[in-house]
């Protein structure tokens, strides 16, 4: 197989963070390859978005790894507890750590994505990780992605022994939710195809399923489209749109 | 649930340093979790090794996580590439990095240990990792492991808020086959419960597999025992033992 663009590796839950960066890779030069993990989430919904964000970008090929952390416990999102809601986010790092944060969870994808990069033959790998992000998950810091990047290029053979350098990219790192909101926009990223909700409403279809619009996520996702003057092209169970 | 002793994951794949390191893990002092995973591996010999080991060392619990990392191909241990035999082991870090060589694959299950030890509450990791597996895995040397730690304390909840200050063991890592074998009897670990061939030949019961004695993990594990004046307790399909 011949390359024009050396490859990246991309990170893709299905949610409009993760779209909009695989839409970023490719404006910054790169043949974006997609990965998703299918890890005990109780909704398949989001890998089916994921799937149709993966194909709308026309990525040369999409792996989804199959990674059971439920084994592990520890969070709602694969586990039984109740997802929060209507709980304030401070956006500034001060707040608890929401119950649906997955122990470890960005280590280990980014691990996978650097054993994929390290296959084919890629330095770089992007993930959709912004500023909002912090208020809660400290695998979203600048400081942990840099760590991150440290401790790939002392893990690999790649780099080791072929001198690759890698390197992760969060082009949303510092960007707002309205900004993400802006940035789709710009890159023709159709946002109506991706799924942010910790909690839909499922239907017969799961690829239809309805947004809560009041879980954390939905939350911080209206009022990215309210800051950017845009309506977001999902459908919601709900009209509690801020 | 009460502990009198504070409790460490501790990585088990079923051979004979991971068994040795779970029990140094009890004699430092810490009540050991096992984790294995079962990874798209095409011998479940590994896994039944594991469990033999982990029921011996009566740990309060053992985990067994699915990550297909065949997904992502690059190695003979996943993929249908030929293992190697009869190839020289330098020892010296100079070798070639061998075609067993599962990419990023310390980093990942190091990963994932870590989000269990979050849920434990443990802030102790080990993997047996040894001085041997300098020669080609990048991963299993001592500077990988301390880009570890200084992530794992960057990356959860458990060090950002919680204050844990996680430490990977390698207790090993110093060691060499021989005094690893040394090391099992002073401790009373059972060696013939462990597994470490690359190529088993495979009878009707999957643990009774005959170990090839050619691999280069066969010749590693072999030679330790001639070192250590011992004889393997486990079955060999070849006689030519060094």
């Amino acid at each position: 197989m011949t390359r024009s663009l050396p490859a990246a590796v991309c990170l893709v839950s299905g949610g409009m963070d993760s779209a909009v960066t695989l839409a970023e890779a490719r404006a910054a030069g790169f043949e974006p390859y997609a990965l998703s993990f299918r890890y005990g989430q109780r909704h398949a919904v989001e890998l089916a978005a994921a799937q149709r964000v993966a194909a709308a970008a026309g990525v040369r090929d999409h792996r989804i790894v199959d990674l059971d952390l439920s084994a592990l416990g520890g969070s709602s999102l694969t586990d039984d507890i109740d997802v929060p809601k209507g709980r304030e986010f401070k956006g500034d790092g001060s707040g608890e750590i929401p119950s649906t944060y997955v122990p470890a969870r960005n280590t280990v994808f980014l691990s996978v994505a650097l054993g994929w990069a390290e296959v084919l033959g890629a330095a770089d790998l992007f993930l959709g990780v912004n500023a909002v992000d912090y208020s809660g998950y400290p695998d979203c810091r600048p400081e942990f992605l840099e760590a991150f990047e440290r401790l790939a290029n002392l893990a690999t053979a790649a780099a080791t022994e072929g001198g690759t350098r890698f390197r992760v990219h969060a082009p949303l790192l510092q960007a707002t939710k309205a900004e993400i909101v802006v940035r789709a926009k710009e890159l023709g990223v159709d946002l109506g195809l991706t799924h942010t909700c910790y909690d839909p409403v499922l239907g017969t279809d799961p690829e239809r399923a309805l947004a809560c619009g009041r879980c954390d996520a939905c939350v911080l996702r209206l009022a990215g489209f309210a800051g950017a003057g845009e309506s977001d092209p999902v459908a919601y169970a709900t009209q509690e749109k801020p």
